[in-house]
């Protein structure tokens, strides 16, 4: 890089924690949720949400399942102030859900805050002050001493409007830009916090440890959790809470390996709405437990509906490979992924165990009101398992496996001529003009059939060379009937390879569709295709359509 | 979740690896990079790249300084075959380049790699086979030695046809769906691999343990990673790579922890494009590195070019909250943030020591050709600091800091009024509504002032109730001298609380601003703002401008 001076960026220090536990364990259940969506999500916005969208989305987070939702900083705006008595005067709140709201050490502000929260039958008044190295030296000139005493002084206020309050209140604490903090100065003041509140466990406090800027790799976050776990007194009586930014793309994995490392508690916002890079996506991490067998007790199993009313209320979009929710993200644009995800799901509905395992899908789409099938896209790339899987289930052709490499090659032709991936209509334009708009050498007619005791006897009618032909054939089935009736005067021997047929549709006007592959002395080998009423007829069409298909 | 049966979806196991050191190591040096853009990146594109397209990338990634780029696979694709042939005739790969090429171990296809290399200097030939437990069962049917045995097949075809090619050729292999894989059959398949290549150390060997899909907590990953590097034979001329996609949001992670755990190369994209979620970001990778002053040897100091470049070829957008490069990733919404930043800013210009100390930007925006001041953004949430930091660098007033709440409430009235975010032009209108265009009950006219040996004597004319009133002051200075003349007529006192004075715009043309800050019985305190050629004037003109607030 360019004109960075030497010592501009240091390593972040390592934390001394030989004996750290935390890599041999497993997350088995889920944390408490907390959406932060409707304060640190909000404030985050270029256009914050007007009341509309945040009851919008505060009804989206309850139907979810949150249990806890910070709402807000009602002494710093008047909108956020009025959403909090709009949620009250209407009744929105659940008996089982705990309104938050953020608040700083000063009077004034913990007064509005707790006129704010008159009726609120549950609230976590979450208290905070920066406590970095960096902040008590360049912004507030401050002592560790004197951080501690506006902690103290913010528990003491809250305390004092506790008295008065009607309703339960629970303390949250933050030691903001708790990476920027030496950990011993961050168990100290998060001790003399619960100290002065009265912890015990009928006054269980949280301690919110924010990686309110990410600066280290995400094992890092995970040491510095398990440290603080072994230093907070009273720890039984402590909530830790995770609440981590994106800066370096691994606040997912910050949290997850925090949760390894003793974190009881996580917010977090949808889709990583918050301030810069923004908070940990709440969506990716329950559905990653999910994915390993988890009750997380929030519910994304429709997910698009979820987005939508997001992006309405942040105004932002989503990525098309957003984990779980984008819209590419349960596709398969790679040959060989689209056949062993094609086997893949073949497996699976066949097996009475309902172990998912589809290759190169980490969950079922379905699960979270997604498809596979309308996603999958060809283009150069993709083989011929794809463009079998786009026959089969847009149009209802189940084309034999020996023939996708043929299908396969001609839509690859086109798909390298114009340079992009094909629709599914030009796939089956393609299959189209390969099997039905080809031109006929020689044409079938009519095909009358008796059959006798496993002896076929047919009259074969057909068009070749300009002149109209029947002659009769006898052989074990009709397929080898007509061949052999052909043979009459038709003198270009070939070999029946492979057929197969399936029906068509719904049953009152079910087609029948049959696949023939031959061989002449000629040509390798090519399939035909015929479509009719008459599963007989169908088959014989299929061989003069192969037939046909030799003269090329 | 709705609908989901027990047991669908199960835990990923552990590792057995109770004494891993990786949680002890700390990344100091850059990996070896590998770009797979054109490759991993190109085929999970909506519309894949053209050849104009690819050649733009490919120069971008030559200029980022990317010394092993995998451009296709050449033998499945028509445009990725004539691009390489393109690479070779038009003389645009570096001598110190590598090109590398993804192959299965199929004669046909290998033939034709080589055929499309023909001319290369340095070429990595890329073998692959899937080896995991899936896909062996469901979609191969064949047992792990047959496995292994295919991929035997390919490293004897790849030897053939080496022997054959004009110029160095390095073997890279990867037991696809790593993963999904069992370690023991991982290093088996591995070490049959390097030793059938006839590996020493002028004959190295990429081993390659992609995490094909995402499918375990990041730890899991770097456990696997230094599982492996015990166990590959020869393990000083094995190259460990890594290539990560996303499912579960934790790439960056997993391929840090793995960096920790002795993985010595890396393969990814710009912006994570790629199946699925995508690959591993290597621009959030690389600047990550570079915030702990490590040299990656990459440049991406003008990450807004890279962005259109990319965006460009792949059609797709980048999230406004991507690390480092998205548009919101510099921006700070939230008051205290603001105040810090600006504090932090102020701070890092004046010390001498370059190591970079600003709260809330993990890196200086400038290194990457960024900036912070444009994009700073004004709603209900931000506080004084943010208003004072735009009024100061986008209109060149510095406030004193006792100011900053008058006009800050002011600014956040209306950012309320309107429910969104305010320009930068709406914050001046709002401090030209507040100081500028206000109802003047009494107005300047004129001064004229003498000042001899620290006494100062003027005369001021001013209009007040709608007489012109002219009367002489003293005092220790003009602002003294004035209000002392002004105390003549006027009876309402007051007391000039403080003054600071800056001249504005360049030297021919600049004029001064004052401050005064004025206090009178009745209310708490008022400034004013005065704007003149001559800065005595400007300072009478905030005197007056200050006490026709006092009436509103």
């Amino acid at each position: 890089m360019k004109n960075i001076p030497k010592g501009k960026y240091k390593p972040y220090p390592k934390i001394d924690l030989p004996d750290r536990t935390w890599p041999d364990n497993t997350i088995t259940k889920a944390p408490i949720w907390c959406s932060v969506d409707l304060r640190d999500g909000n404030q985050a916005l270029i256009n914050p949400m007007d009341m509309k969208k945040k009851l919008e989305l505060f009804a989206l987070l309850l139907k979810l399942g949150f249990k806890e939702i910070e709402v807000g900083f009602p002494s710093a705006s008047k909108i956020e102030f009025d959403f909090l008595r709009k949620l009250v005067d209407d009744n929105l709140i659940p008996d089982d859900v705990t309104i938050q709201v953020l608040v700083q050490a000063r009077e004034h502000l913990i007064a509005k805050t707790f006129e704010a929260l008159e009726g609120v039958k549950k609230a976590t008044v979450h208290l905070y002050n920066s406590t970095s190295v960096a902040q008590r030296k360049i912004v507030f000139s401050k002592t560790q001493d004197e951080i501690i005493d506006l902690a103290l002084q913010g528990v003491d206020l809250v305390k004092k409007y506790e008295a008065n309050h009607n309703g339960e209140i629970f303390l949250e604490y933050s030691p903001e830009s708790f990476t920027g903090t030496e950990l011993d100065f961050a168990a100290r003041i998060s001790n003399a916090v619960t100290a002065r509140w009265g912890i015990n466990e009928n006054r269980k406090v949280i301690i919110n440890l924010p990686a309110t800027v990410e600066m280290a790799t995400p094992n890092i976050y995970a040491d510095q959790i398990e440290w603080m776990s072994r230093h907070l007194d009273n720890r039984e009586n402590v909530i830790i809470s995770t609440h981590t930014h994106n800066d370096r793309g691994t606040s997912i994995a910050a949290t997850e390996l925090a949760l390894l490392a003793g974190a009881d508690r996580v917010e977090g916002t949808l889709l990583s709405n918050g301030e810069r890079t923004g908070n940990v996506d709440i969506i990716t991490l329950a559905l990653n437990m999910t994915s390993q067998g988890i009750d997380t007790g929030l519910d994304f199993s429709d997910i698009n509906e979820v987005v939508r009313v997001v992006e309405t209320c942040t105004e932002l979009p989503t990525h098309p490979r957003h984990p779980y929710v984008g819209e590419l993200v349960y596709t398969a644009f790679s040959g060989s992924h689209q056949d062993a995800i094609n086997k893949g799901l073949a497996y699976q509905q066949t097996k009475e165990d309902p172990f998912w395992e589809v290759p190169y899908l980490p969950i079922d789409p379905a699960d979270v009101g997604r498809t596979y099938e309308s996603i999958i896209r060809i283009n150069s790339q993709s083989g011929k398992g794809g463009v079998a899987y786009i026959l089969e289930h847009n149009y209802g052709y189940h084309l034999p496996k020996a023939m996708h490499p043929e299908i396969g090659r001609a839509v690859q032709a086109l798909s390298d001529e114009k340079g992009r991936e094909l629709e599914p209509e030009e796939i089956l334009e393609v299959f189209k003009n390969t099997y039905f708009n080809i031109k006929e050498h020689i044409s079938f007619v009519d095909f009358t059939l008796s059959s006798d005791n496993g002896k076929a006897t047919c009259s074969l009618t057909y068009k070749y060379n300009g002149e109209v032909i029947t002659s009769e054939g006898e052989g074990n089935g009709p397929i080898d009937a007509c061949k052999n009736a052909l043979m009459q005067k038709y003198k270009n021997d070939f070999t029946v390879k492979s057929y197969s047929e399936h029906s068509c549709g719904d049953k009152s006007s079910a087609q029948a569709v049959a696949y023939i592959e031959i061989q002449t002395k000629e040509v390798l080998s090519r399939f035909g295709v015929g479509i009719d009423n008459d599963i007989t007829i169908a088959s014989i069409k299929a061989m003069f359509c192969a037939l046909n298909r030799t003269f090329d």
